[in-house]
């Protein structure tokens, strides 16, 4: 058993509203928005080179995805990390399709590289695309291992110097040293567009209120996939599913959250 | 009481279906389309600088809210913007996040300047922030102060001749000599992403309607609080809250828009 | 009657679950994503020029809309329609405005000259807006006239070497020499923002399993249709009725499909 108090980190986020900036993709900006607002976070989308530096000074977490990219919004995201690193601000990582092409992986690459991200979170495929230059592995064969996910995780964790969240049937969560498995999650949560960048933010809201980035990653986590479900008990289709799960995730209370996580060490 | 007949202007709404021009930012603008289309106006986006003209040009109304600000989209926004004011379009300007980054700030106080607005809507510490260099004022420590807040939105609404809307627990519109208070809302409203700036939009298909800016401010601000107040009626979470929202934002008739509106001048 | 197996088709896209790249507007794309994943089909949105060649090279279909235009997405939709033409990626056109401004009519007109759509779709205006200069007609007037739309139809059809589809009570799709008329729909499909766009994502999903667009086109539309009536038996508000829309486009079965389906030749 984990011994993170859930519960108490879930109030800390309903009383503090901690702001999260977020430089992410056109598809999910409302959702994410929506998400954070519904868990008690405090959202705020900034993109223009001329703003995020200050924007980003003013938040308590910094999402980058890489859903949409074009120029303008990675040279926004280089200088946006880069001041986060300096001010201590967290800096969550979602490298949406890195691996399917060349401007994704070469991003994800390149940023991890100038900016220290505290957490990155991805399904394997995104995550290990990182792996076959920087690590020795099998390549994105690999994903289908999920032995061999998680030492490569564990690898690139190390070597990034940060926390590894790959996200699936089973989350798997790791420092380098630590490895956390979460078993909360719905299959539902794959028929709706933005869960896997709602959960990246989810995570950047608990790193808020918290300073221990493992902790930050598995109560999002945890947090995300309680909410989907019980979103899934009230419906199986798509559409209310998704209203539903914005309920949840406004109606857990911190003992239900404590009471429902489903986090599992080693 | 005031005297507007707010049933007649809500059936001029649906039954010419002005059209709205949004030069808005990404986080909201499907669910402001769907505010405008739920409560029977016509709404369309655009926002390249060799499109807007033309655009604004069939218009009834335009929309400038600056939350996801860039500079291509800030030159677009001085063209439009001058160009309804050549055609006599009302302006409707929303600058959210104005008094948190220089960017938003010097962009909301270079738009008031080069672009006539017929009405500007924020919060407090929004509309307040244009008042630093503007009016003698105490600057946005200010916001805490509601009847100071009440004298600066009449200084600046005097000095831009134009309205003033401050939206919070309390609505107050103001075109510098009148002052309108707005009692209609719900503390839900607060929960879900975007709702400024939808309020703002149903101001503008009411600007659409009718030549008086104050007429057409606390129309927007009544309708939308109403849609909220019956709203909460349905839900108090927010995603089956949004989707209440929009329904009520469609059923509400002219008759129950009269007698639910809650408007005191003075 | 049709002879198409429609619910075979609809049991494709479930199984292969067709990779959609779609180029489209920013009001839309949540809905967009969120129609192609409750239908069944997998999408994925990119739009910088250094992007998207490479992505359209995964893809079953390129939907290419323009509903929120500037000169880079403009030069994207070039750069991805030439490439999909090249590998046989068929390509949906959604020209969201044409012949409301030249912006739109232009990119419209250059796109099906330089790009060959396999379908193209729209409102009666937005169709007939190409006719003006490419074939002899009346014009936009001719958009009352809906045995004139059908002809203008049929001679842009034969010009263009593809599928033209315009959508209204009835919609009409034809090749330039087969016409079919498509019944399924319903009135609520035009209460909320995106159903046009959002049709043309469902006939895209369908020209990624079939090789004939005439097929893809009259599927996509009576599935969207049929899923329109269907959520309107669950409501007559606008947001309830978004919701049931998506929730119904993951439950019609392929029996449902192809009893429900509406179409007919000639």
């Amino acid at each position: 058993m984990i011994s993170y108090d859930l519960g108490a980190l879930l109030s800390r986020v309903r009383n503090e509203r901690p702001l999260v900036h977020n430089i992410t993709n056109y598809v999910v900006m409302n959702f994410t928005a929506n998400t954070l607002l519904a868990m008690g976070a405090s959202p705020v989308m900034a993109h223009a080179c001329n703003e995020v530096e200050e924007m980003v000074s003013f938040a308590r977490a910094l999402v980058i995805n890489i859903g949409t990219l074009s120029d303008p919004w990675i040279e926004a995201m280089f200088l946006a990390g880069r001041k986060a690193n300096k001010l201590g601000v967290p800096v969550i990582l979602d490298p949406v399709g890195s691996g399917a092409t060349s401007l994704r992986t070469d991003t994800f690459r390149r940023l991890s590289n100038a900016v220290r991200p505290a957490i990155v979170r991805g399904n394997a495929s995104e995550i290990l695309s990182i792996a076959s230059t920087r690590v020795t592995t099998k390549g994105v064969d690999a994903i289908h291992d999920v032995e061999h996910a998680s030492d490569t995780a564990s690898k690139i964790a190390k070597q990034l110097e940060c926390v590894v969240a790959i996200t699936g049937p089973v989350d798997l969560i790791t420092d380098g040293s630590r490895v956390i498995r979460c078993k909360n999650g719905d299959p539902m949560l794959s028929k709706i567009t933005g869960t896997g960048c709602a959960a990246t933010a989810t995570i950047a809201a608990f790193a808020g209120v918290t300073r221990d980035p493992l902790e930050a990653a598995s109560a999002g986590l945890a947090f995300f996939g309680l909410a989907g479900e019980i979103a899934s008990r009230h419906s199986q289709s798509p559409g209310s599913f998704m209203i539903a799960l914005l309920d949840a995730m406004y109606d857990i209370t911190p003992d239900q959250f404590q009471k429902g996580s489903s986090l599992e060490e080693g």
